[in-house]
């Protein structure tokens, strides 16, 4: 028998909240037998929502959440006084074991800081990142940390490295994937302060295949298996991937438009350019779970449809399939990063 | 009659050099009758290779260097030690007033030094930034440092912000740029603890029309035009620009050859969609102009081509015609910026 695992699901976070984050659950129920789902979230509006749908009631129920946070909120005042918010309630369920994991479309900042206030973070880890795949020429590539922690230190990145390693081995199934540190340029001393520390430190870690220096230019083609940098800018890198990439296919579209050669011409390659496009559409590949807690919290972002809920379930899974937590563990156990304690 | 403007180029620096050099100089004589070169290098080599071409004698000089920097020295002491290198003869002859610009596609490191130890900043101006035009949706924007300093402070952006400012809009003819700062999101309190403290800075500066943070998602759709950042940021930005376009349209095309049908339609598309790839090819727009030096010098990236040779000496002449220098001197006239003195 396959061993079962239980998510608690933000049903009230984010943009498209309830609907598509109920419609994300029943997808993962009838793709996967061994999920079952803790809805959290206003009983009265999802017991009426859910009555639109069929599914496995054995492994679908409610955990009724009074409150919401939102995103203009700040977040540790948030996670401190709205102690019946969905997102407070279903760290909770992690916390005392009732659930493997939590998923939320909702405030970032609110999960972050609730993640480490209430699930708490692995022994030994300073700051866990937001690890997130994207795509790319050659398959996907990890990209750590893109936002959790914008301010970071050289042995932060340590940790980026380290926790994004194993997740890519066992998510990916590569058994040494390359490591390497956004720079701007390819020479050791080239860099900024960060960098230039950090890069030591990477390359003497004998826990992970570092390659060195990675240019931007070089990430969509694939230039590394797990993408090193701090949160700001991870973040521009994966909200600049989104937006050049929407820019361009706009700007292709509009061109076939231009006269009734290219308009005919677009419409034989539409097939083969929608789905390249969907190819290398970020959103395609689950969100991004923030590793190295005492559990497994997942944040999608806040326009997340149905079927990235559907992902982020599904990748759950992965991460209890893979053992990917306990693998996390022995990280930190078996080695203690004296350079991560200040 | 037009007034002529009298520019320094390193016929060595760059993998092109010095064929592409070369042609890209010959190029912008036959397009402006008032430009004038000074093709800096080894003297029996650009003898020989300029004899392969038919220009105007009058406007195209050899000025003798015996030296080429290397990409893989350190800027410093290349500086220092080879006086007779093409980067350091071509920015005495803009130090002595013999050209009023210099241009070169060579080391980026020995330009961004010897730019400032032998032309010198302007007085009040900290750390010159690179600014380069970027395409977006809605035409281009100014990208504001690039790459020339990685560990900028607050006060250093709020020079970034100023400077682009004044050459956006002599640049582009628009008379209040929308100038942003690179952000993780859109609320003031968003950002790394750099963004934090710039960002009233830039809120408060009466020259500038701020409208607040942008995040790198609306940078290709045109979200502002002078765009603020620094160099380590903006050289990822940049890089990145051309990574997801390159990677994108490979997939595009590869994806066209996927069927017969898609094959058909990529004939007909062909010439549209190469319009619009050109368009949103950043290379298009001209070199990075080091702001805020005591003269002008343009850094173009080392695989320029003769045409993106040609387009930075005809950028040279929109900065003589529209007295951008004489404006920036300006900016720092009117009001020393006693934040930037530290």
């Amino acid at each position: 028998m396959q061993e079962m695992l239980t998510v608690a699901l933000d049903a009230m976070g984010g943009d498209n909240a309830p609907d598509a984050i109920l419609k994300g659950a029943v997808q993962a129920l009838e793709k996967k037998p061994n999920i079952k789902i803790l809805l959290v979230g206003n009983e009265t509006l999802l017991r009426e929502k859910c009555a639109e749908y069929t599914y496995d009631k054995e492994r679908m129920e409610i955990v009724h959440a009074s409150e919401v946070i939102d995103c203009d909120e700040a977040p540790v005042s948030a996670i401190r006084h709205k102690k019946d918010s969905s997102i407070v309630v279903a760290l909770q369920l992690v916390k005392d074991k009732k659930a493997d994991a939590f998923v939320s479309a909702g405030s970032t900042g609110a999960v972050l800081v609730g993640a480490q206030m209430i699930v708490g973070r692995l022994r030994g880890v300073r700051r866990p990142p937001l690890g997130v795949f994207i795509p790319t020429t050659k398959g996907v590539s990890l990209l750590v940390d893109n936002g959790a922690n914008v301010d970071a230190r050289p042995e932060h990145l340590l940790q980026f490295a380290r926790l994004g390693s194993v997740y890519y081995k066992n998510a990916m199934g590569v058994s040494r994937p390359r490591v390497a540190i956004v720079n701007i340029g390819l020479e050791e001393e080239k860099g900024n302060a960060l960098v230039k520390a950090a890069y030591p430190l990477l390359k003497e870690c004998p826990d992970i295949c570092f390659t060195g220096s990675i240019e931007a230019r070089e990430i969509p083609h694939g230039g590394a298996d797990v993408i090193v940098c701090e949160g700001f800018t991870g973040n521009v890198i994966l909200k600049l991937y989104e937006g050049v990439g929407g820019a361009l296919i706009s700007e292709i579209k509009k061109g076939m438009m231009s006269s009734l050669r290219s308009k005919l011409g677009a419409l034989l390659v539409k097939p083969a350019l929608k789905e390249t496009v969907k190819r290398f559409d970020a959103s395609e590949y689950g969100g991004a779970p923030l590793l190295g807690l005492n559990g497994l919290v997942v944040k999608t972002h806040g326009s997340a449809t149905a079927k990235e809920v559907c992902n982020c379930l599904l990748q759950c899974l992965t991460f209890k399939e893979q053992r990917i937590h306990e693998q996390f563990e022995g990280l930190y156990r078996q080695k203690e990063e004296t350079s991560g304690e200040a």
